[in-house]
């Protein structure tokens, strides 16, 4: 099956290009990049050479729908709602992994992204991609609204605690930690060598537009809306996010029996590893790789329980769930292409 | 004035080097590791080559009391409870940078430490040097016992809203990140490079020996005890501890005036600075200084107020605040020697 | 075909783990290691949670020979010099890892290496496993001695040229810089993360042991004796080596025709990318991955050649290259198992 | 003394400002920055918060030589050429931070750094600020050409072989490893954090505009024209350079022997510190000071000397240098507020 990649030039793109290649019913047919258009993909990125060398297209939406059965945008906010449209009416399925299809809200979308939503017919058509929660609705999707880095590790790390009523919905706080590369490519001073190297950094207290997704899911699950607070940092590394989430129990329960309920909840789940009591996962244990790894710990003293989510942003916060979708869609195993190890060290 | 430094071969013995060489009134009169005596310093950090070549002594009470006027104790926990009570008795005054007489109850220190305390009474001799807040006792304390890197940060951060009553007490939650240097020079799995380097990764969950300290000094201020929630990281940078915390507000409060009240609670504290509104601290912001950032930010959703706290480990959670001591408890201006700008980038 | 891994804690271990998993015809049949025997291997290593769970064994090469058809050693120099001449007896293949069977000589072994050598009679049946360069011999080999990492660098960068007498064969300098997991598991100062992160440091000036191995390997492909001069330096990074070259040409050359020069003896070797004119690679731009990247540039001012080469020390100058070997002696395709795109950024 | 900085929002300027707080003679008079004239310099710089809050002022000759006795000009190469000759005129003495100055050849200049050169008699009147070496001259500058950060680390380490005739003057290999503040604070892809961490790269191979500058001072030492080849690296750290120098003996001649004629030739000059045999100096040991570290081993094998000489880019190889030769040409003593511990680790 050929699939094209719109935003060819962006970290999520090349993440797209090497999980491809690695899945055995997927191709490249199409990259397209308006701004880089002429250029061959490896004169860009160097490490594509003798891979991937052929020259980047303009967004020609009879080009793409004729040459491709799938297509991935993998574009900035505010980019997938113009092309989406077209692309479905060709009949394309597409998967966003920008966060213009996730809110259902328009006028929410407005508020935290500051600028126009896409049309609101697709807004409720789009089917949110988080691919352990909403296999069923996604495997007949046409549009995926693959869901952001943060939210992934969030909402895979508190909706067993959610749906079991374990939790005070009130009280939940999530001290979320990324690498760099979760800014992507575009220069900025945020992501400029010596302003982040050895630096750990807060940004958009209150402010990041995942903040309202988060909660949509949440309320969905939970069945009434939620509020949560929800803080965003920058460490120096590249790739990996861990969210710290701190809820306050409903009753006393032991470390051990919160594992064994996200155990039996996760138990189909191939890709979440839900760690065994005293053993915390970290970034680098999912690096390059589609798991999600949770952690839990009660505290007794203040009857709070630690959830510590971990996954690789690239992958399992963007292009690996994106394929994980795909394989859904298309009744193929959730894990085909996606078995690797995560590289470690 | 002559200075003694006990646990020469670790990272806060070489910081309180480089800042004393700063200093004009303190000089180092003798450098003690058991395990290394013999061996020039230079030999063991040739960063100090033709500065301080002088070797390695011993420890011997006896000639640390005739030589220097005042001792640095920059040992492992367990070290310090068995030197400072024969230190004290020769008149010389001793500062502490260990646990060892931090926590006034034996038995508390005991269950979080592990092995032995100190002897009561040195416990209650010692006094809490965190000097913004207890500069009056520091001033004639013969025995200083000098906060960890975390609980300053971490106090810093927290007694103007505690002092204050601003925020539920019941409600306090501090997820913290450290550089790895706060891991000292031993070896270890969890500061060898290949593991930590591109990798974020909580440790310690619900067990940190800071966290019985902490208490102690909230408590103290609020005048009853207090529970938290203190959670521990560790990122891959060498210095700078971030520690955000999280309260429930009882009253609703604008950003601004929760600014307004933290400068005027530190109008007098040279080494505190409260950024505006907007303006969130990164640690490198304050590296190889004494300073101790503070960022404020009211969550009008939540009703929370998230308080970032940043400071150089090794400075003012370690050296740095050592010699701001010593200037108190000798009446010297408390910059004195500690007036850098910080390192950036 | 089931294989052994010898030595499964080290990073060389895990990195072979990773390998096998992707290999369509290679399973992992035992996982030694005597000192942490009986352990599960992802207790040792988390992010083999759920993947790898299997207890690590002793040595006992009955039982190794009954269950597996080869064996990878990725033990310490001088631990497969023990081991190697029992596996060959019960017929099993041998891929080490270490340096044990790389020089002919156990002389120059010992004179480097400081302990003693393999019996004689196993050095002289050892084929050095350069893949690119010694595909015949390896495809009925027995005993594999796996090139080392800055070794594989070295020589493929330089045997094109020293095999079309292209440059001045005393003149040869090697500048070589590589990541931290080279140095291994096993702690170290050198590998602490608070000493070499933020620093660049040279080491073994004129002393590494990887030297008489190049030495070796080119003086072979000159025909006559070589001395050459290496330095190595570690910089703060975990994975990749680059050696910068510095050769004097013996005459005027353009870079266009070196490099073409290059291309044409490396045109069936899939893993060898040899760079076009004013690109040279970088190590990221190999990571993860089984690539040699070669860059060149003819500096006119002075007529010397300079070569940089590019890997990651853990596939190409480790795992990825033994599992290229065992798939020649197997008579697969040299890329079966190895054909990742690195992973960038 | 009032110094102007102009160039205010770059790395220079800003090390600048933390040095000339430290010295006892020296206070900053104005910041100039036309891209930035209005805002604060501690709003672009948040860690000179409270330190450093004046408003950054736009050009103008007048009002700096009336509050400045001395401009240090941090600016990029093209624009201190069309300043400095207004600022001259008014009698205030400049010290040059960029490129503009340091050539004596117009055409030189102009064929490497791609731009017109500063008008000749400017290029004859600058007198070039390797402290160590020219002192004599600096005393009576008035128009300092402060050197690059490379060349600086590369000439101390060749002139004392140089000098003494050592060495065979062709044979001369710099291979040079930079930190990425080198690359200042300008958006590049080069400089963007998910690209450079984790990565070692090569960069201007035989076209780095400062080989026309080692190789005047080199001539100049020599008394005739050299030529080198020079190569520099990016990796993975902030500060900080190392230049490893691959040099052929014209006899032979033991390490010993080399370290006491160093030792020697530099035995008045304190920053400069020549180590011991086996000593090898990292870029951390210098980090922060004015320090250049040297490490010298003589490979009997090849009768090669290499020599390892370790700067701070932005003290010894800019800022401080600076501060040096202000030293100088005010007859203080060169140590005068740089006499600073490398900040380690």
């Amino acid at each position: 099956m050929k699939a094209a990649i719109i935003g060819g030039t962006g970290y999520g793109a090349i993440e797209l290009v090497r999980l491809i290649n690695k899945h055995p019913f997927l191709e490249i047919g199409s990259i397209v990049s308006n701004s880089q258009s002429g250029s061959s993909f490896s004169e860009i990125y160097p490490h594509l050479s003798d891979i991937a060398d052929q020259p980047l297209e303009n967004f020609d939406v009879d080009r793409l729908s004729e040459k491709n059965e799938i297509v991935f945008l993998a574009t900035p906010s505010g980019v997938s709602s113009r092309y989406v449209p077209q692309l479905l009416e060709t009949g394309i399925k597409c998967i966003d992994l920008s966060g213009d299809f996730r809110l259902r809200s328009g006028d929410i979308y407005e508020s935290w992204y500051k600028h126009s939503p896409a049309e609101d017919k697709y807004l409720q058509q789009a089917t949110y991609g988080l691919s352990e929660i909403y296999a069923e609705k996604i495997k007949t999707a046409s549009l995926i609204a693959n869901p952001g880095c943060y939210p992934t590790a969030t909402t895979l790390g508190l909706i067993p605690a959610i749906q079991t009523n374990l939790i005070d919905e009130k009280s939940i706080i999530v001290d979320a930690k990324s690498g760099v590369s979760g800014a992507g490519r575009g220069l900025s001073l945020t992501a400029h060598y010596s302003e982040i190297n050895e630096n750990t950094k807060a940004y958009k207290l209150g402010a990041h537009q995942h903040i309202p997704e988060i909660e949509q899911v949440l309320s969905d699950e939970r069945g009434n809306p939620l509020t949560i607070s929800f803080t965003t940092h920058l460490v120096p590394m590249t790739r990996g996010i861990m969210c710290t989430m701190y809820v306050n129990l409903k009753e006393e329960i032991s470390t051990k029996k919160v594992i064994d309920l996200y155990k039996h909840f996760y138990q189909e789940s191939h890709f979440i590893r839900v760690r065994p009591e005293g053993n915390i996962p970290s970034t680098k244990e999912v690096s390059g790789s589609n798991y999600c790894d949770i952690g839990l710990h009660v505290d007794e003293r203040t009857n709070r329980l630690t959830i510590i989510s971990v996954i690789d942003n690239l992958v399992k916060g963007a292009a690996g769930q994106a394929i994980q979708n795909v394989n859904l869609m298309n009744g193929w195993d959730e894990r085909t292409g996606l078995t690797d190890i995560p590289m470690y060290p």
